[in-house]
């Protein structure tokens, strides 16, 4: 019986180790109406003022595409990372124009092209509306009419404040359903591009140099936010600092997180990496040799997928680290320990004690959830890091699926009270949907099929061709026929017909027969079905979640923050280098060693320099700072970030985590975890020396 | 009730005008001691002659890394396809001496490099022995007993043939268990490379070409065959064509088939298509994407893994292509016509009424070996294509690893009768093991080590990173650092330790501690159990098998071929192009058509040309015709078959087939499928225009 105590007391000296190293370290990714002012205190003697975290939050900018940014100019000049902007400077490409390779600068307002569909969002206030959504949770409830309750509470809430504010008006669950803030948003939606490097400069080192230090990219994307045909006005823009920041300075980040998995209980995270990371990275790894051998064909091929290429590749080698952390027995025992803690705590206090079953809850809801999740992957939508909008079905791997999927649940859903429609068909979230639905973004018919031909072999191998319903969907085709034959006929390339049958409603979408929509028709039922399970479920879990972090509150106080949510939050570190195989990594990179770097490899792709910075090579400063590290908490969402100073200056843009950051999704660590950014000299350098970018250069900051 | 009859008869339709463009069709795979005399003289009025026969099998070259080839000079010279000899090519190679790379040609004996551990065999003589192994069977056996048996009987013949004959003696099951042949080889295991052309020459168009036609490549690779030291004396070798075959020209090939699923069962056919090509598929782009990423950092990470990386593209490309020809409704239809016609016959005729349960049994052995295939694929070997020799278990996918797992099976295995081992250690191909097991190829500590963590994370994925058996392994470790121990830790680098302790035995063995050893032996006992149900199961289906092509003989005749199985067979087939999306294919390309492509291309790779042909340009004649398309029913392991006229001169080597072959894997169809070839006019004037081996040339079929 020693046994098991001696095991407790390991825990909970490795429990206390591990919080005393993190009470030191630079944790935390804070929501802006509970910023770390305790710690910042204590461990750096700086104390923000509310003036300057309004000014920071007010200036910071979240990219709807997957990113974030901050606006640095009082003319609506918006900086972003190069691999943010790149969904806008493809869909804005052709074969005779390409941005993304070439690059873009537009000397003149006149010269900025609007991007197709890109919506910015600005936060403006943030309120506790926790109360009033328990107070809709009546006792007795089943999961599901809980779940609808409490739809139907945070629809009320977003549309009473989008009527009252005009803002967009977003419900965010905090801490797994331990708390609701309602986060009100200014839009931009007429957003177009200033200038942007070769994809070359930005993404310099491709995949193989993607996630690892040193770094040589210039990985910036510079827009401008217009309002009523002219450049914005901006309040709240950041200084620009042109000489970045030095070594072991203490630096802010503001942005805007995707998902982080830090609350979740030991058994969500076995799952995570015994089901979900192994199901999506084999998602990732089909999708990229698909890509992969389409691109190889020819040159507008490789143009056409590079985007959705450099995404695959980018979650590909995040999971694939991610995994490696959750297989790692050093992070499982401390992923243990630290939910151990808690329960420990709880155990001991009669007041928690009962709180205990929640973690049974959610794992049996867990267990219910993966019984649909095949059907609910590759029918409704699969899991992902991405932004919803950027998820398909694993099955219906096509953008003309996902207009067709649109058109068809409009119809639908749009009759319905308000309350009771699929939250992307609310009212509140309407300007969103139909900037994303009306894009004039270029449909690429030879892409599209072999896409839909490529997920509806996948499909047909995950449930067998015999399937009842894969037959009904291949309809006596082959799978290349049967997508040759929807994506040739369906008429919803067309902009103008996606509107029109949007406004027609169900019976004008009806009368359509459009082959991709009644394809979409076909499997609509069983998505919908394991779409409701799924959210059920996910409703038992938030419930019990809610629980534990009511617990945890009373437990630990106030000193934590939320998982990650894509809204805005403030990080902080220092920066700083770190040791790896026994070397010391320095903080900051230069010009010089990218030059150093293309020579050592030939300067082959992905290693070869853009023509331009050949020709400049004997003009720019080769001492100019190019990457930086710091130590500060970040993840996937925090791309575009801006890197500020104590004095509120831009000094820098993340756009990227090192390939040891990677276990940040679920534990700190700031041992060999580093945020990388570009420097705001470099920055400053490239755009004057490299582009011949002066005009630019002088209107940052100003 | 109409409806059914109904079917059937439409069924009987289809399958009458299958079978009657069948018969005109230059179908079948054909063994030589069954070669297809009757149909060549009808559609060709052609009458090989046995002399004829049995020099062209004289000629024909098996290569066991995987592949074919023919004897064409009487010094030993062996054409093959270059990624036939690219197995050779790579483990030659260094960082300094790149033959991948750069080519390579001995231009004098001297110069001429051994290879590290190929074996060819020349098929000397067939004897058929279905009635001995049929008469170990006695009746009421188990399916375990008679699995015993069947080996033992086997085992007995291959020992009794060895000593008898001095050759390699191989038991060949034909039909699936319906006939047991003995084929007897001579044997070469020194074999020296005297040429071969840059892999850029040999692969032009890279991935995104292969399979398809029309195609620009010098795939071949020229070796010599050497006994007692001195190159052999050839008694059959193919005579050299200069001027390679003309359109509509009736043309052979005599190469070894690798597999074919044309006799399986719709049920297995059913099994091919829903689980076995979508698990190779989901295995192959795992490792696609792991290759690429690896290759992708340094010229020199991409040298040491490009015959896996080109493996692997090649095996996905095909089962992508295979897969999609299941998956056609066509296809489908002609499947089960086939099947039913058979099933109509046996039913018809009260003697073969009783077979009809055969397919029963089959289905149900394909149902119990699917509960122990993740086992088995996992830690056993994983099913494919390929040669056992280069299937690796999923799970440990490391040549260190097949080296432990083969010295510590030796000492297990050797010390009992011989008929009771695993065919790999019986006596009858003791050379053949040890000649692999003591290659001197070169082991890369840094490739063998993240492969190996690639497949334990695939394996944690897989079983779950709590099963038992895999904490078992990772032994308190991450993969990558339980790779990282194991690697560093063996001492089976070393040729001449693997020698020591196979020829120590399992005391030696078990003595050396060797911690890569250790690890297959974690895994031997639940390896060991998993191959003996898969091989019971696979009794009890050869025994099912064998009652259908029983039944078959006597309804059809003899006038079918059995599926490949990697022996010698004759195919034959009219040189001629196809249709494809309205377009006439013709059926040869020219050296002209290369220099476009690569234009078109802007010369950029995978359409680079080496330098060697851009020098060359003007040399060469641009109308010298380069490959060349023929509708011979040809499979993957007749790549460097040679293709031969009437006269039974060398006029071509296949390398190829186009997409539209893959299909052929479980049925013939001549419509668009081709082999694809390089013509000897082709080879003759690169070897003399652009390589300057005019003594090579020169020596080419005397």
């Amino acid at each position: 019986m020693a046994y098991p105590i001696l095991r407790r007391s390991l825990f909970v000296l490795i429990f206390i180790a591990a919080a005393s190293s993190s009470a030191r370290a630079d944790e935390g990714m804070w929501p802006f109406n509970n910023p770390p002012l305790k710690q910042l205190k204590e461990k750096y003697q700086f104390e923000p003022t509310p003036q300057w975290l309004e000014h920071l939050q007010k200036s910071s900018v979240r990219f709807n595409s997957g990113g974030s940014g901050s606006f640095v100019s009082a003319n609506g000049l918006v900086i972003t990372n190069h691999h943010v902007g790149l969904d806008t400077l493809q869909k804005l490409s052709s074969e005779k124009n390409n941005y993304v390779h070439d690059g873009f600068y537009a000397k003149t307002q006149a010269e900025e092209p609007r991007a197709t569909d890109l919506e910015l969002n600005v936060l403006m206030s943030i309120e506790d509306v926790t109360a009033r959504v328990a107070a809709a949770l009546k006792p007795g409830l089943t999961a599901e009419q809980s779940a609808a309750a409490r739809q139907k509470a945070i629809a009320d809430i977003e549309k009473e404040s989008k009527e009252k504010t005009g803002l967009r008006s977003d419900v965010i669950t905090l801490y797994q359903g331990g708390a609701y803030h309602l986060y009100r948003f200014k839009r931009y939606d007429d957003v177009r591009i200033v200038f942007a490097p070769e994809q070359q400069a930005a993404f310099y080192g491709g995949d193989p140099d993607n996630f690892e230090y040193p770094r040589f990219d210039l990985d910036i994307c510079i827009f401008r936010a217009y309002e009523n045909g002219q450049p914005a006005k901006i309040e709240h823009f950041l200084k620009w600092n042109t000489q970045g920041p030095s070594d072991g300075e203490l630096t802010f980040v503001s942005g805007h997180p995707g998902k982080t998995d830090r609350q979740l209980t030991v058994d969500e995270l076995a799952y995570m990496r015994d089901d979900e990371a192994p199901f999506l990275l084999n998602m990732l790894k089909r999708r990229e040799v698909f890509f992969t051998a389409f691109a190889g064909r020819t040159f507008e091929n490789a143009r056409r997928v590079r985007r959705d290429l450099f995404g695959i590749q980018n979650s590909r080698k995040f999971f694939d680290g991610y995994l490696a952390a959750l297989l790692d027995p050093e992070i499982d025992r401390s992923l243990k320990a630290r939910e151990q803690k808690l329960r420990d705590a709880m155990t001991k206090d009669s007041k928690w004690k009962g709180t205990l079953a929640a973690y049974d809850r959610i794992k049996k809801a867990q267990e219910e959830t993966a019984k649909i999740l095949p059907v609910y992957n590759y029918y409704e939508t699969s899991r992902g890091r991405a932004q919803a909008s950027y998820r398909a079905p694993r099955g219906f791997y096509s953008n003309l699926f996902k207009y067709a999927r649109r058109v068809l649940r409009a119809g639908d859903e749009r009759p319905k009270p308000n309350g009771e429609r699929f939250p992307e068909f609310r009212d509140s979230y309407r300007e969103s949907l139909e900037l994303d639905l009306f894009s004039t973004e270029p449909v690429y018919e030879d892409v599209e099929q072999v896409m839909l031909n490529d997920s509806l072999t996948d499909l047909a191998s995950r449930f067998g061709y015999n399937d009842p319903l894969v037959q009904k969907i291949l309809a006596g085709k082959s799978p290349a026929g049967r997508a040759a034959e929807v994506v040739k006929g369906t008429k919803l390339k067309d902009p103008a017909v996606r509107k029109q049958l949007y406004e027609g409603g169900a019976a004008a979408v009806t009368a359509a027969h459009d082959p991709m929509i009644e394809l979409a028709r076909i499997i609509d039922a069983p998505a919908r079905d394991a779409r409701k399970i799924f959210e059920t479920q996910d409703e038992t879990k938030q419930q019990a979640y809610g629980d534990i972090a009511k617990a945890r509150f009373a437990i630990e106080g106030t000193s934590t923050y939320p998982d990650a949510t894509f809204t805005l939050r403030l990080s902080y570190g220092t920066v700083r280098g770190y040791e790896q195989d026994g070397k010391q990594i320095p903080s900051f990179t230069n010009f010089a060693g990218l030059y150093e770097r293309s020579t050592e490899h030939k300067n082959e792709p992905p290693f070869d320099l853009p023509q331009r910075w050949i020709d400049k090579k004997s003009v720019v400063n080769p001492e100019t700072k190019f990457n930086f590290v710091t130590d500060a908490d970040i993840i996937g969402g925090n791309s575009g970030s801006p890197v500020v100073n104590k004095a509120n200056e831009f000094v820098g843009i993340i756009f990227d985590g090192n390939i040891q950051s990677l276990v940040l999704d679920c534990i700190f660590s700031d041992k060999q975890s580093r945020a990388v950014s570009v420097d705001s000299a470099a920055i400053t350098e490239a755009l004057r020396k490299v582009y011949d970018a002066n005009a630019l250069a002088d209107e940052l900051g100003k």
